[in-house]
């Protein structure tokens, strides 16, 4: 044999071991490699988004409001009973459903009008006559307003009554209005009018009667409403404005939740408190009005004119009162306020759908919107339930079609009776406290979709920023900008960290995010379309709660073409998938440095001189911020190195918890006992004008207001709240072997 | 080329592709194959729990226990500060330490005797003569007595005072006890004397001062503790029993952590509540004495005799009083109860040790005593210290040796200051409440080691018990049988589920583990050697809390050969390792079962028949009772289904947060206001004698009383929280893609 061939044969020998070695090692499948090694360690799909959002149908949106709207729809009644099987099948749905859903009921007290003694307000003559009377009903402009279904206006939960004396007009009803107007009246055995805006409804009526005031009446001023607009034919059909008839519905109470069963889900086994251990009700009689009638009434009144920042719109000077002029028609009369409220408790429910997590089926990206509404509620809630059900549509093809499923549980809810005060949310939230604590990733909710059509609004957490950012950067407008772009340029702020960005607002208990957010520690968010503030000072959308909010009032004045709701639809949308599917939950945790330092801020500089005078330090406090600052870049350090190398999922889910349990917390379910549902030290509400730590600024203004050494040691005891609160958070956020 | 030479060349080719294709396939790791995929998937070792149990040495245990008692070593003193060098020093020694270990400080409020004016207990006759004062320190039996260090008897937080009086006997002071008392005899202005047990150490105080007491001796008692044993010769040094002078100290006051900051840890930061604020605390002066003293004071007595079961061993009939016989020395002189105590705050010290966990690092195994003890505190809690001690020098050997690292992160806790009221580790609990609860897997508890060498005993809430009986079945006894057979001989019980096995004991609030069970919801155990009930009647090992309790007594008379120390120690360590190492978590929820129908069936037979008449009906909570045990069993299930396939490590990861986070489902903060640091339904504090529900049990005991619709309304609203409690928890374990 010659030497060649040797070499020949030895060399092509080599050449095809390694050609085995090769072909062994890379391209037949290891049978030891784990069939979930890959599935564990995917990240975000961003071609999938990008479909995601393509689908997103504006006319499917259309539709689906238009099917929910064509009855008022309130919690309970046959109508919000038909929804929830319209929800349940598009939810179930073999094409486009979810994985599964299901009602859940809850048995909770409601309050509706009378239908045979409507509530009104009337004018009384000293022989007894009546000379006027509220409208029963607003005036029918469309088909719309003749549903026979459409309740009278009412205020739910406000006590039954017949308040009758002197009227007087108190501006917006808050405290400092009634210390004003006492200082001028004696307001004992009084009804005051007020007008909407300012304090929360029900504080009107608790306010008016620690100064002696027997009755309410609350109407919406043009000023407030309808940037002063008050002739029929500059109102509804003709422009989005609230006509003379339009009255504000709500619930009047202070409270959130089931009111007999506080803390405890409101079933067949649930304890109830008594209807007179309810606190924060009015203790008075109170009736909502439309501006029409409001007229009627304020432009008669005698007595000393209001101060300029009282005066409206109404096209008459604002005077105060007590009673009627001599020269009007009313002279000499009272005023009578009629309520005939029924509190009855009904089942009122939740549907709920779920699509299953492939890695992490027990984490929870939760979505939801409330589904009753006062009247047809076309924008309050139906243009969130519009698109819940559009971006429900898309996923659920998705995995119908086998070609998606999230990598954690996604959880729908569309909750029901939230305008009697956040019921069906609040009690699904006590229900499952337990698990949803554990599991939540964070909580989206999409109200009123869309206020207008100008701008994106959210609200939300500080570790809920940065994903909104990043969806609203991926959606254009009809314009073609995006989004982010455009609410940018209409609501932003300069950012320490940042520079100029969009302002994300913070959340107070105005929809079913507040149960998640203050009694679970649940990262929130809320996200809409609104308005554009150069244009119009409404203090919202002039249909609000009203029987003009309708389908009609939505496609032709709120959303024509229903590209905004298209818009929150692909953001929400884009936001969902991001926290369901992302490999590293994007939770922007530090993102509450900012916040942190901005309270820590506020306090030096309005409490700091005071406190150092009671031998309280505020220098811990900046030391937690400060902890907190730096645990927040050890774990952004422990990303980083994640994202290098080849890493463990367990590794992955450690970092995702503490992601995920930070805002966990911030809870301290005993540092507010006497606000129900409260306990999100950043967060629960707050009465003090300083915007920091709400248990530290509200016991520093009673303190300051007494100066006692009881109410200076309450500042002490909340600055230990606060200071605990943060110290925990970046106990959270540091590396978990520390000790 | 011949074509046998192409042939072969071929099929040499053949050989040598297919040689390469094995060899790269299987014998050349692959780069895809993630280098966690194996680490995640292990199971604990059995080989290396044997190995660990071999290496746990009793001579070892013996040496720490020397060194730790060579010096009374009360909390915060000279000789504590030395001692948690010593433990640090150990968990940083290069060759046996852990990962890491620091002293974490509290500054918490303490009480002390004044070194210079003894409290004392003193006979004073109608001239203002002294005739008798009580023992100032115990009888120096060996060297230990001498030493200048020990505190002499007192009460921790006993209020100073001098009370001055007739002398009257009360028994235990049980409630019960002045009951029967006050029928015979006007309590007004008296002194009593009560003897240890029965009831709660400062609540003899407080009920004696609920009816009109105005001082209080405690004692104890022969029969109580000696098995009736009270002559010198009979008692230590010539064996276990208490010598007359023997004087049992304790902390005085009836809720654990620092007094001054409830749910807050003792930082710098932290508000301090006014002392006046202080709940639990004795209202009147209070002083232990020996037997030796009680006698003299006892057995001269006049007024009725006791009846026969408040008679006790001091060899003389006790009488009532109130006052002396006139026949004897004292007669008509008043007795004095002198108490000079000092509050003050003190920095105590944990010290904490850690072992990095490799695949869940944040996952916290927790395994804790304290360090402090009233004297040399040989038994309480040395002999705890020093098992741990050879716990971690075992494991830290193997560490350093790079032969073992845990899944989870093991924590070890010196406790500082748990004689005053589990003071550091009720601080520690608060500081780190919010990663502590989402992340501790179970804490184990080790206080007394060894009360006795007869058998052992285990308390723990029912996920413990499985643990603990699968590592006690791997104990040999020196007698070769193993612990559990043992166990089960001396202490046991009929299982509906399992037949005859040991009986685990509840876990009430004597030691370190009542803030993670009662605060925080963490599974928790505490592990101890004890006594033979057919050969000791004694209320706990004699010398406890005495000045007797030393190496010496320890050595000859609890543990000879320290074989029950290292038997506690191999079991302690073996559960440790299982609940670290485990790939599924070693917590049997399913034991929660008969814990909840024998609540329920209490429930039944003692409550029903009232509860119906008042229309509250317990159907609910067997309901969620029910539900409770169907969600075991599809656990169980999945669990099941788990192991027989190669399984992802995030479901695995998801069913042990089940295991791990079930008994945080019994958690309600809101449940009982009164009661600090009481929030699991299941375990807190009870005063009804059904031992069901507490908060039921409590609450029907008051509305039998009372008949009063609104103590029947807190009876329901009680049942809710316990319904509410089994429901919450079942669903933690039902599958959690359920909605």
């Amino acid at each position: 044999m010659n030497w060649w061939k040797i070499v020949g044969g030895v060399l092509g020998g080599a050449v095809l071991l390694a050609a085995g070695l090769l072909i062994g090692h890379f391209a037949i499948p290891k049978n030891t490699e784990p069939i979930w090694a890959k599935e564990v360690s995917r990240d975000v799909d961003e071609e999938f988004i990008q479909e995601f959002m393509k689908e997103v149908d504006n006319k499917r949106i259309e539709d689906n409001l238009r099917r929910l709207t064509l009855k008022p729809h309130v919690a309970t009644t046959a109508a919000d009973e038909e929804l929830v099987q319209v929800i349940l099948s598009h939810w179930r749905d073999t094409n486009h459903g979810l994985d599964d859903a299901q009602e859940v009921r809850y048995d909770v007290l409601l309050s509706f009008p009378d239908e045979k003694i409507p509530n009104n307000v009337r004018v009384v003559n000293p022989e007894g006559s009546v000379t006027f009377t509220s409208r029963r009903a607003e005036s029918e402009i469309t088909q719309d307003q003749k549903d026979p279904d459409i309740l009278q206006p009412f205020l739910a939960f406000a006590p039954n009554g017949t308040a009758k004396g002197k009227l007087v007009y108190a501006n917006e009803g808050k405290v400092s209005d009634f210390q004003h107007l006492s200082e001028k009246i004696n307001l004992t055995g009084t009804i005051a009018i007020v007008r909407y805006g300012g304090t929360g409804r029900v504080n009107k009526a608790i306010n008016a009667a620690q100064y002696g005031v027997i009755g309410v009446i609350i109407y919406t001023d043009p000023k407030d409403i309808n940037d002063g607009k008050s002739d029929p034919n500059q109102t509804y059909p003709y422009s989005w404005y609230m006509p003379p008839s339009g009255v504000e519905r709500g619930s009047f109470k202070e409270n959130f939740g089931d009111q007999l069963t506080p803390y405890y889900p409101a079933k067949n086994f649930t304890y109830r408190i008594k209807e007179s251990e309810i606190k924060g009700l009015s203790p008075i009689p109170a009736q909502p009005i439309g501006f029409e009638d409001a007229k009627t009434l304020i432009c008669n009144l005698q007595g000393p004119p209001a101060i300029d920042t009282w005066q409206g719109s109404l096209g008459c000077t604002y005077n105060l009162g007590p009673g009627f002029q001599p020269s009007s028609e009313f002279s000499s009369s009272d005023v009578e306020v009629n309520v005939y409220n029924k509190r009855t408790i009904k089942s009122s429910a939740n549907v709920m759908g779920i699509i299953h997590g492939s890695v992490e089926p027990d984490r929870y990206v939760m979505y939801g919107n409330h589904r009753d509404s006062w009247v047809h509620g076309a924008i309050d809630p139906s243009s969130g339930t519009a698109v819940m059900m559009e971006i429900t549509r898309v996923l659920g093809t998705k995995l119908k079609q086998g070609k998606w499923r999230p990598r954690r549980s996604i959880v729908f809810g569309s909750w029901g009776a939230e305008e009697f005060g956040l019921v069906g949310s609040t009690e699904f939230a006590e229900e499952y406290y337990s698990k949803l604590k554990d599991r939540t990733v964070a909580y989206i909710n999409v109200d009123i979709s869309v206020f207008a059509n100008a701008s994106l609004r959210a609200q939300g957490t500080a570790p809920a920023q940065g994903v909104i950012f990043t969806a609203s950067k991926q959606v254009k407008t009809p314009q073609g900008t995006t989004v982010y772009e455009n609410w940018k340029s209409k609501y932003n702020r300069t950012s320490p960290q940042y520079g100029l960005i969009p302002q994300i607002g913070t959340l107070g208990s105005g929809s079913d995010y507040a149960p998640f957010l203050h009694y679970l520690g649940i990262t929130c968010m809320d996200i809409a379309y609104t308005y554009d503030r150069g244009v119009t000072s409404a203090r919202i959308y002039p249909a609000y709660h009203t029987a003009f909010d309708t389908f009609d009032y939505a496609s032709k004045f709120i959303d024509p073409g229903f590209t905004s709701h298209q818009m929150v639809g692909r953001t929400a949308g884009n936001v969902l998938l991001r926290l369901s599917d992302s490999l590293i939950l994007p939770l922007g945790v530090r993102d509450y440095v900012e916040t942190l330092e901005d309270y820590y801020n506020k306090a030096e500089q309005n409490f700091q001189a005071n406190l150092n005078s009671k031998n309280i330090s505020l220098a811990p406090l900046k030391s937690a911020v400060e902890r907190y600052k730096k645990a927040c870049e050890t774990l952004e350090e422990t990303i980083k190195n994640l994202k290098e190398m080849q890493e463990a999922p367990l590794k992955i889910r450690m970092i995702n918890d503490q992601l995920m349990l930070l805002e966990r917390a911030f809870i301290n379910h005993l540092a507010f006992p006497d606000k129900l549902y409260y306990s999100h030290v950043i967060w629960a509400s707050r009465s003090s004008g300083v915007a920091t730590f709400p248990g530290l600024a509200d016991t520093y203004l009673q303190a300051t207001a007494s100066n006692s050494q009881h109410d200076w040691d309450m500042v002490h005891h909340q600055l230990t709240v606060a200071i605990y609160a943060v110290e925990s958070a970046a106990s959270t956020l540091e590396l978990v072997t520390k000790i």
